[in-house]
């Protein structure tokens, strides 16, 4: 059996994580690394240091994915991949990703220190673009042979960004499907991440236990009128794509609150061509994200929202274009995994609760080929992508913890 | 006296209009010449070109106006100025400016083939940024003597656009005070332009005389919320600045409908931050314009409009910031001016009509240190600032007779 004392480094764990936190910092607290940036790629480079200083195999595949690699003592064994990402939204917090990515190498240099003999080699993974500056889960998306030429061909940052940005990173296009494992080369994917809402601080838990990873839905919607000067055109006469986008941001909202309540959507932005003080708006784009914790929700979600656009266009006389931008259905976690972090919390003395994560996560990707869990830790206020992302450092140790007893529950059942 | 029967080159005006045309312009027929662009400098060095051909005087000041001069026999004479601009917005139309440059270098060339002895010197300009790439009508308010420091610290554009642009066409900042003109120095001001609206093709008139140009207002409105994740952060909790710009937005249009029937207000740009799909908008920025035909309106609407960025900054738990970036008040055009135009319309047996200017024009600032007039040709359809832009060339030729005679009257008279 294997030792259930064993706890983590704490002070290595915060001394990597300090050391992380300062890569892409900004002065308000926030961090920017989004993918492929400078800071990310510094990031990138930080943690193959890392790797290869504490004498773990380093692992680099052709989606950009980055490993630590902890070999068991038989060659072909399986592997438990560990892991989250290392990139960042823009102006986002410090934990969101690296959190998980820091725990996992700390797990494999715990279970490194103890010299312990586990039954398949431990991996530590940095996943590839989780937040979405190209696609999102592009790195598990190849690694679990999800990804489709669509997704490439129409990526959610533009097509000229994508490859740009993956040339700078050294990758080519063709190259990202040969990052795809066989699903008899895994055992399971297990992720610690935060929260990121504020059903932990409410319900004053511990631990989170993922049941279910929302499903998550993304489109363009453009509205086009006409162009015209400001100050010589009637209101009534004008075709302002404006006016199409802004009431369309508030009937989405309107929308959820009334008919979905257990979604969410999101226009995180919106542009407006030409955008000169005295030109009528001819178009505007909206960039609309949705969730939903079941595919039949999801559907009649996505349904509701383009007839909102429809309806829209239609009250101030605008064309309307809508570009899908790839679609997750939602993803249920793996019950052996959950009963097993079940034991961890308490073995830990950590109250847990199991619940839905609104946030998507490359877990939902590896569930599709292995088993896979997430396990969550408090976000005060429940405050993420924001500078003002917090999490105590204790609450942090706890969950590189209950990663650490999952592997050893684990290795005891294989 | 002079000779009425006179009338300008239509070929050759027509040859120089289509020839400029070609500078800047894109594939849908729109014109990108913003200020100081690679194209407008293009076409700049196209007008110096001309003038020089023409055996004109060249004259450029410290503002960056561009002048075609025809002097008089009495090197002391007074001025009158003729003239328009050069720039574009992104994406207008290729008569907006450049007819009333084009057509003001015409008149000069059609007084010199005729060697007519004039009592005053008979200047065509260009005026710089006009349309407000920098900070709208900088060379008129140089040369008036209207900017102010504040115009510069604050331009609509940012203050570093402004800085590398005017360097790129080689002013300074100090310079551009230097453009300013003394008020005895000018005899009056004429200005051809397009009408932009559609007044002048409802009424079926081939001119409209302009009693008066519309005051105009501009402010950036900003709404603050807070960042947040887009899957984790429930519908109820979002401060999302989305939200306050699009009820923005839509109120202003019902304000202007229900309470300022003679006024128009435009939200000709929004931008969001971070934008990403996955981030609820922690900032949104609208860029807004308002005008009308007097103080007091222009005014009431002022306080009206911020009033309702008050509110729904409120209704969504928003902080709002308000930056004024300026105001145009509404301009008289000179009563004599206007009896000679229709004097002149009459002579050529054109219709004419008397109206606003629901558009600002140069005019409006030299309207304040001389007599200055404008005349209108029709626009099909109303259409401006937009590639759809078009004036039948018979009224473009009308518009340019009609600054010769009003030119040949103001010497009879002088």
């Amino acid at each position: 059996m294997f030792p259930i004392n064993l706890r983590i480094n704490s002070d290595r764990f915060q001394a990597n994580f300090r050391s992380l936190a300062q890569i892409g910092a900004s002065e308000d607290g926030g961090i920017n690394r989004t993918t492929f940036s400078p800071a990310h790629l510094q990031a990138r480079e930080w943690f193959r240091d890392r790797i290869t200083d504490a004498n773990l195999e380093l692992h680099m595949d052709s989606a950009g994915n980055h490993s630590a690699i902890l070999r068991c003592i038989s060659a072909n064994a399986p592997t438990l991949l560990l892991g989250s990402h290392l990139d960042s939204v823009p102006n986002g917090g410090m934990f969101d990703g690296a959190l998980g990515v820091l725990a996992a190498l700390e797990v494999l240099q715990t279970v490194q220190d103890e010299k312990l003999s586990l039954p398949f080699h431990l991996e530590a993974i940095d996943f590839t673009d989780e937040e979405g500056t190209l696609m999102g889960f592009l790195g598990s998306g190849a690694l679990t042979g999800k990804l489709t030429t669509n997704d490439l061909l129409e990526p959610r940052g533009s097509r000229q960004t994508f490859l740009d940005l993956i040339a700078l990173a050294g990758l080519t296009e063709d190259g990202l499907y040969n990052a795809r494992r066989n699903n008899h080369s895994l055992v399971g994917y297990l992720e610690l991440h935060i929260e990121q809402g504020e059903h932990l601080c409410k319900a004053e838990a511990n631990i989170g236990i993922v049941t279910n990873i929302v499903g998550i839905g993304s489109y363009q919607i453009i509205f086009t009128g006409r162009a015209n000067h400001s100050g010589t055109t009637s209101m009534q006469s004008r075709l302002d794509a404006a006016q199409g986008v802004s009431a369309f941001t508030l009937e989405v909202r309107k929308l959820i609150i009334k008919d979905f309540p257990d979604c969410v959507a999101n226009i995180g932005n919106i542009s407006i061509e030409p955008g000169a003080f005295n030109i009528v708006p001819e178009r505007a784009i909206a960039s609309l994200e949705y969730r939903a914790p079941t595919t039949e929700l999801l559907e009649h979600l996505e349904t509701a929202l383009l007839d909102l656009a429809k309806e829209q266009a239609k009250r101030f006389n605008l064309d309307l274009e809508t570009k899908n931008l790839g679609l997750h259905p939602p993803a249920p976690m793996d019950i052996e995994i959950q009963a097993i972090f079940k034991r961890a919390a308490h073995t830990l003395g950590l109250s847990a609760i199991s619940m839905n994560s609104g946030a998507g996560h490359d877990a939902q990707l590896l569930v599709e080929i292995c088993p896979a869990g997430m396990v969550f830790v408090p976000s005060i206020d429940g405050i993420s992508h924001s500078p003002r992302e917090y999490t105590t450092w204790s609450d942090c140790v706890n969950g590189a913890n209950m990663l650490l007893l999952a592997v050893l529950d684990l290795s005891s059942q294989y």
